[in-house]
């Protein structure tokens, strides 16, 4: 293995933006080039395809999308697109992010109805079920990891139920902490709507809207009456944009990030080079590693039910006696950075790892036996005895 | 000088992306940073600091602004935010641009009226004037240098008119190919909002929209009485995060593009490591040398009169006889990106020079001795003779 040509700096361990590989860093530095170049339509068009890979996709009816944003302007894509002003959302919360969703969705006069889990827990398939019967949900959005609990929810259960009981009802997974490490089966689970950021299990600097969206999922939207809910965010400006680069036609609606695609470009590359079904088997050994040894240190999570909890990430409860702003900076002089809490209920009695990309399962790397070694050290220092 | 560490390639000069300096290529290969530690919180809040100074800003009243984007996100930010439903806005039209942000404007349900100057040409002060005071525009907008003809709009005078007949007005500058290359004096000049992007006179790769909003523009939204037009462009969730970056303080509604910002701040330094004046000085001498060596080659610009022609563009009618598709290849053989037209009316009759940033004025370059000697080779090799 090549010595790294990153400079010394401390690893970056949490739930997104995680540590990125040398390629993909030297990607981002590509010197210019035009956005309509031979040269940048070619990685464009190959990182587009290769998206359809990630997500396992063959339906040439879906289309990948990648624009210049973040996993944030995913949900506005979804909630002003495929939804008109006063037609109804059904919102699975599993924590922090469901309430933004939500948000979003009421911005853009969407009627969204939060079917809340317990916190730590997902929502029971049954409370579903009596949902989707009760009236008709133009979409369902599920939070697959909730970055803020670390809580997995069973998005292939769900999609087989909505298919069964409102088959008409898109599917819509909000897949940030979850694609790259999560298993997504886009086309054999009848998923029409998944989007994501590329900082996470993508291993890709922030900076982009990353989503799939299905043949039915471009019907809908192509049936619409209202007129477009966002300029920016509009499937119409962007369909054909994505359509001509990844048929390696060179096509302009905004510029796009010329340096992020090729970063994109590197590390879905290096993420396809071996079957996506090893990648996930290896974050499982790893986030089971890792939840085990916080369970040998008398620690907690957050998520609750066993089967589902994420395999990128992992959120802990403190032990008794000890606080985030003592612990975090003890594991910080130990050149790791951890993340606090973000659920608002419980910010600031757990924190959260994550465990995601090359610092996961990369070889050679010993990111985590260092990481739990230095959380280990930072108890006892706190006066925590393990 | 020390060597360039960039590799080997082909000289971008369209207007946007433009060369970056390898200082700049260097900061967006930052290895993994948090987005809420101090490292990062410092450079974000060191960026917005020079934001200001790149737009003439002192008054602490308005907010500078870096999101993960483009400058077309720009737009949404003033029509989703600026503008309520049925509230009228004057767009001053010089070219494709003003199209879309007028598009753009009535997505979000506003209403613009575009005043159109000739092909080429600005809209002439009393045509504006008069405009002004046949009804009350809540805002005007008016595309500094429109990119698709290299027209460049006298937005002081614009400004200054608008303070004398309709106050209220607020003045918003299309700035996404003007900011680091012509004078703006956003205090001074009593401007309202400013939006533009990184890959052109600022000199950073693309994947961010940049604006400075005033202290009257960020009133007029506070009284907005209208739900939020959009909720990744929503001034309310933005607003907080910007200030607070600034303080120095970590805070979250989007995770940023870490390494983009890194850019940021890598180019806004070597930017401002000179007057500003002095900058605008040394690319209107560069502009001049380029249009006088068109000129000499006997071809016209689209840009007809004279001190309303753009600094970091050049708009340049192909001679008689001569197709784009024939001699943009030739100059591209010689390692010289250009680009073609853009403007519907003549896209194939015309072709784009950028020369903004490191190109036109970086030391110890000699791409414009390149770029001028390809074009007038091409010229001859389509027949063309000088």
């Amino acid at each position: 293995m090549p010595v790294s040509t990153q400079a010394a700096h401390p690893l970056t361990l949490i739930p997104g933006p995680v540590e990125f590989t040398d390629e993909v860093l030297q990607a981002m530095a590509t010197p210019s080039q035009s956005h309509v170049s031979p040269q940048f339509v070619s990685v464009f068009g190959d990182a587009l395809a290769l998206l359809r890979e990630l997500f396992m996709n063959k339906d040439k009816s879906a289309q990948a999308f990648a624009i210049a944003g973040a996993g944030t302007l995913g949900w506005d894509f979804v909630a002003s697109n495929l939804l008109e002003p006063g037609e109804n959302a059904l919102v699975l919360h599993t924590g922090y992010f469901a309430d933004s969703f939500a948000d979003c969705i009421d911005t853009y006069g969407g009627v969204p109805t939060q079917l809340k889990a317990p916190l730590g827990d997902v929502v029971p398939l049954e409370q579903v079920e009596a949902a989707l019967k009760s009236k008709f949900y133009k979409l369902i959005t599920i939070t697959h990891v909730d970055t803020s609990t670390g809580v997995l929810s069973d998005i292939k259960s769900i999609a087989a139920l909505v298919r069964k009981v409102s088959p008409e009802t898109l599917v819509i997974v909000d897949g940030v902490c979850s694609v790259g490490v999560e298993e997504i089966r886009f086309d054999e689970w009848d998923l029409d709507f998944v989007l994501t950021a590329p900082q996470k299990a993508i291993g890709v600097p922030a900076g982009l809207s990353i989503f799939i969206a299905s043949g039915r999922a471009l019907d809908v939207f192509k049936a619409r009456k209202a007129k477009p809910g966002s300029y920016y965010a509009s499937l119409a400006k962007w369909l054909p944009i994505m359509q001509n680069y990844e048929a390696k036609k060179a096509s302009y609606f905004s510029t796009p990030p010329v340096q992020n695609i090729h970063a994109l470009l590197a590390s879905l590359k290096q993420i396809l080079a071996i079957p996506l079904e090893d990648r996930f088997a290896a974050h499982e050994k790893m986030s089971e590693h890792i939840k085990e040894t916080i369970a040998s240190y008398g620690l907690k999570q957050v998520a609750v039910r066993e089967g589902y909890q994420a395999h990128g990430m992992t959120a802990v409860y403190l032990p008794d006696g000890v606080a985030l702003p003592d612990l975090l900076p003890k594991i910080a002089k130990r050149n790791i950075v951890l993340a606090g809490g973000l659920h608002k209920d419980i910010a600031t009695k757990y924190f959260r790892i994550g465990h995601m990309g090359v610092s996961a399962i990369g070889d050679d790397r010993n990111d985590f036996t260092l990481a739990l070694t230095a959380i280990k050290e930072s108890l006892a220092e706190c006066g925590y005895s393990i």
